[in-house]
């Protein structure tokens, strides 16, 4: 299997961008088009379905050509329930389809047998070989439970070539309550961030990178500095940018000199935020592309990528 | 809604026990009477749903007047995709209607918005107040991403009358690597554990304890008993017993002298490890029973309870 690092890069370079659409179901934020068209003739379950997955579809169709990878976020489709699930699927299925990565954010992780099992679900199944209900190309992960809870998802990232981002340093403010104890002369995110990058050095790739990677929020530029330091061969994926405040100076940081290293993620900012949800599907269309084509150019200034 | 933590120990008082049961779906570990019973005129996935489905209730008719809670473990149902998560809402509702308690260990856990999402799917739906898609009593949550990530589900809990078990001190050998790292003149668990304490008290039930809990593996004794004296108000969801190694003299320390403050999971160690796989339901019935009694004599000889 190629090396998700590898496929992570080559994507990159082939859109000539750093930049990750999430892809948050919120049925409430979405524009008429998609929901009418999704409650004519249907039960109230298979409109839920049928909305976030067009929705995603249309979302992708504008912006399939400017982006490596998409990043579905589980818990806003989890909260829609077996629908929603259905729509994750339907949601991977078409990013795949169109030559994307799809970067599943789920934050999951437990124990031993527990945490292979959440690894047969995003992916690939260890028992039998076989694709992962989930099939996402990587996975969000928290690091809390320690180094042996993260071995099962490498050993899959191992087999079926697939990616994981282990929280570092998140963009909210409370990252600060236990991410930044101090544990000797340094703050814990160092700590883990040196043990992620240790338990990466399995699957590095020929272009330098690991199939590990950190999720290191853009709302803390000095923190991500440090780490980018700590972890030299971890790709950081960075939320945060756009509606929680991080801007392009603030990524610089994530990535290394030659332009590689960190993908930037925005959500709603890309996707949501309609000044008027009537919005035709052609305009919703060209209102995406032109954020993302936006988005891309200030972060490839400051990352010196694309 | 009535306080999660007065639920939690009325069920304790009226089954006489602290044990809970954890339900983990493992397709190959099944008896052969629920396989074939599951497969006969069904599709692959269909017979997935019910397998899965129809062992739970078996487990629950066998050991519901016995027990206050089950415990099933999200992992092992996403493992096998919408077959397995349709069958975990079949189990919760199975539970529920046996007048269990359902602590859904999920280990979920997002920053702002994504948080709220998860306490929609697992607790209750904020935006209109209508039931969680997969709707347990208790939901288990991870604390890496600070304070601010846990206000979304503590409201849930009071608004809902539901209950959240957060990680402090895990079972596993490599909960050492972040939780133990000195802070000062502490462990990094006795940060947590004091922050979830924090968090809890403003959802204090009538007998003194909080609806918000910690994870606390009953393979450490030592630190469970530092931690029963800095939560004195939370109850503790104790996994580790049985196949992982935790002896009934370890979860002492768990509990409070007047013999509340814990539950104790056992997952494997109940419902699987049988000798032979083609036992009949009769004698698979009778086996978990026999199980349960034996390690609520166990636990509540150590406890003080019951």
């Amino acid at each position: 299997m190629e090396n998700f690092g590898d496929r992570l890069l080559a994507a990159i370079d082939a859109k000539r961008s750093s930049c990750v659409v999430g892809l948050d179901p919120r049925m409430d934020w979405m524009p008429t088009f998609v929901m009418d068209a999704a409650r004519a003739g249907r039960s109230n379950d298979e409109a839920t379905r049928a909305a976030i997955s067009s929705f995603h579809c249309s979302v992708i169709d504008a912006a399939h050509d400017l982006i490596p990878a998409v990043k579905p976020q589980v818990a806003f489709y989890e909260q829609y329930g077996i629908p929603g699930m259905l729509a994750l699927i339907d949601t991977i299925q078409y990013a795949r389809s169109r030559n994307l990565l799809v970067i599943i954010d789920a934050k999951r992780n437990d124990i031993g047998t527990t945490a292979q099992a959440y690894a047969n679900a995003f992916l690939g199944n260890a028992s039998d070989g076989s694709a992962a209900a989930f099939d996402g190309d990587a996975l969000t992960v928290t690091p809390y439970l320690g180094g042996d809870s993260l071995l099962p998802f490498v050993e899959a990232c191992e087999r079926f070539g697939k990616g994981l981002f282990v929280l570092v340093k998140t963009s909210n403010a409370g990252s600060r309550d236990f991410q930044d104890v101090m544990v000797g002369d340094g703050p814990l995110y160092s700590v883990v961030g040196k043990l992620v990058d240790s338990i990466g050095q399995k699957v590095i790739g020929s272009r330098g990178y690991s199939s590990v990677g950190a999720v290191v929020g853009a709302t803390f530029p000095a923190e991500a500095k440090e780490l980018r330091r700590l972890m030299p061969h971890s790709v950081f994926l960075v939320p945060g940018y756009g509606a929680q405040g991080g801007k392009a100076s603030d990524v610089a940081a994530c990535f290394h000199p030659d332009g590689h290293g960190a993908v930037v993620n925005s959500s709603r900012g890309i996707t949501y935020e309609l000044a008027d949800l009537s919005i035709s599907e052609t305009k919703f269309q060209a209102l995406v592309r032109e954020r993302v084509v936006r988005m891309a150019e200030e972060v490839n200034a400051v990352s010196r990528a694309g």
